[in-house]
């Protein structure tokens, strides 16, 4: 039988991560191309006893039935450590999802009807595009500046674009690009967001792996009117295989994504949210976040300085101030797909920049290397790798 | 800020049923409204070793990313089991999924533009009927007889409707209305499916929950056109906390859906997984089946027998052979929703039967009692109350 596809998933192809990421489940090839975190820095003690506990304590509502807005204690803990932050106020509410990415399709299935519009930073990161793309969303990319966003660029779209439902930025070490994206910008953004009447859609799941540098305050912090959905992720910090993410939304927005989810999933598993909720309340959050970015600091500087080291201006790149990414430019003139497959063939796996593309069949000469997966050898060697193909042209 | 919601969120409302759950979190208030598998129907000491074994042995695996389409050692275990009820030929995949729910998601997700058609069954499952409604599907109900679908007002239904992408049934031990399809009525909605050139979507969470008469092949075992798309479930057999249930469907729809899941929540949480993988590998699946068939074999002939004793004929119900529902029909002429009010009042909560229909504001005289969710004494209870109601009419 031939099958007739949706519009919005005819064309919608696998995400080139993940289908990467399956090519390189070989282990002889060096990972440079996912975005799991390090091996290092899962708290695995703390997860094994409290996870014993949650069997002897409280086992039928670990397997039982949960509500969709997810486990209350989870729902307060989260809603009590943003607060650190400035995040929330009396009129938002915190929905515990099936990892930040739940967040992205929740948020835009309650908003946009086929051919609406979003606005997301160019490049961005592919999951949620294709998010944005599965809800049969229409997407108009803003380019993304050493300090985030263009502004002006961003409220040319805003006046010119039709039926404009939300703004996506990732503004923590965007992924792909690295970048942060400065106080001014944030402002300007929250602003011009406003003016227009556009809600925004701020995803920070890297935001507590920043390795130097000053905090930049969150978007959702300047929120007094309602009109940022926060976005964010338990993946990067503790644990990516338990899909435990989260948003903080005005409640009427919040209450539909709600609805929403209980028609895709009926709740996030609880196991998964008693992990989280015992973790936050009985485990030291700051101190195991600072062992992360001592790990993570550790290699990204490792990777940023082979590859000044060893590669000869080949890759340019701006050195990010934390985040899992390090987003390279190879020379003009040289194919970059290519440039990737010569890797896979040497043994080194990286992402082609044109995953990243809101068009992707727009030429692009970047490509994403992944400092978080690798151990510290194979981030050297890999670089090596690069250098040798780099030698050949 | 007003917000506006999208055309097909806008008028959905919350599930019924979760939220006559919250409003019945109240331990007094006796629940016959819930689907929650028994108390006793956990293995609990099983899954408490398993997941001690699995954070022993392999915690970074269960903690750590993994792939969209399922742990490949429980897609095998899914495939090899289903094999025995004939289900799964060479063109099939099995797809791992956040609960049955995700699979209803995933494949009009996959399949529906806004506005298409989905067939189903009248009465019907609250969360899947929302579940199309959520993708903008416009919903064609075709009664359920004491023997399932009416298959001339199917054909009938084929004829005349535009763009219907799929049938959906839950051939055994209906939500809500507890019938069983014949062998004969299935083979014909397969014929019929075939004739037309449309997707059947098989619902089977309650399949291995029979407790009185045969098994009824299901329709996925007739596929040999790629034609099915089968939903199967953990929830009631192991736990619905977890969140695993799969699909298995033809390897191009499979696919469609995978990369729709990628954006949804990127993989099924995968301790959760290896939970299960391991539970089906190391325990005796069957005899923990036949065990839940005793329980809930007591819990419906109680609330059966109860019934019969007590409810003086003012609830009219078919004894169901399985499953965990007793549908039942309250005089003409009674105020339904006001029956299920005075039953909160007393004490006890059952879903108006409103909520399963394809438009809820059409008038119905049904119930939906749950019989696996309260305790012996509750069934008893349950039922007096709703008597003392009955004796004031």
């Amino acid at each position: 039988m031939e099958y007739n596809f949706s519009n919005k998933l005819a064309n919608l192809k696998p995400s080139a991560i993940r289908e990467i990421l399956k090519a390189t489940s070989d282990p002889r090839i060096i990972p440079l191309a996912a975005g799991n975190p390090s091996v290092e820095a899962f708290p695995v003690d703390d997860v094994r006893r409290i996870s014993s506990e949650i069997f002897a304590e409280m086992p039928i509502t670990a397997l039982q039935y949960s509500v969709t807005e997810g486990y209350p204690a989870l729902r307060e803990s989260i809603a009590e450590r943003m607060k650190k932050y400035g995040i929330g106020r009396e009129f938002d509410q915190v929905l515990v999802t099936a990892g930040a990415q739940q967040v992205m399709d929740l948020a835009t299935k309650s908003l946009c009807n086929e051919g609406d519009t979003v606005i997301c930073e160019a490049p961005s990161f592919i999951g949620s595009l294709n998010c944005f793309r599965a809800n049969g969303c229409r997407l108009v990319g803003v380019e993304v500046e050493s300090d985030g966003m263009n502004i002006e660029k961003l409220e040319q779209a805003l006046k010119t674009e039709k039926n404009v439902k939300f703004i996506y930025t990732i503004p923590n070490f965007q992924n792909p690009a690295g970048v942060t994206m400065s106080l001014e910008k944030r402002k300007a953004l929250y602003e011009v967001a406003k003016k227009y009447g556009v809600l925004i859609l701020e995803d920070n799941p890297y935001g507590d792996l920043r390795v130097s540098g000053e905090d930049v305050p969150s978007i959702k912090s300047f929120d007094e009117d309602g009109i940022v959905i926060y976005a964010g992720s338990f993946s990067k910090i503790l644990s990516p295989g338990l899909r435990v993410g989260y948003s903080i939304a005005p409640q009427a927005l919040s209450a539909k994504m709600t609805v929403c989810k209980q028609t895709e999933d009926v709740h996030t598993a609880i196991f998964n949210q008693l992990v989280v909720s015992k973790w936050m309340k009985e485990c030291d959050f700051d101190a195991h976040i600072e062992k992360l970015r001592n790990i993570y600091r550790e290699k990204l500087n490792l990777m940023c300085d082979t590859i000044d080291a060893k590669m000869n201006g080949f890759f340019t790149y701006n050195r990010p101030e934390g985040g899992l990414f390090v987003w390279c430019k190879i020379p003009d003139g040289i194919d970059m797909p290519e440039f990737c497959k010569k890797g896979i063939a040497a043994g080194v796996a990286a992402v082609p920049g044109s995953a990243f593309m809101v068009d992707d069949s727009q030429p692009t000469q970047y490509i994403r290397l992944n400092f978080s997966t690798p151990s510290n050898e194979q981030i050297v060697r890999g670089i090596e790798l690069f250098a040798d193909i780099a030698k050949t042209y």
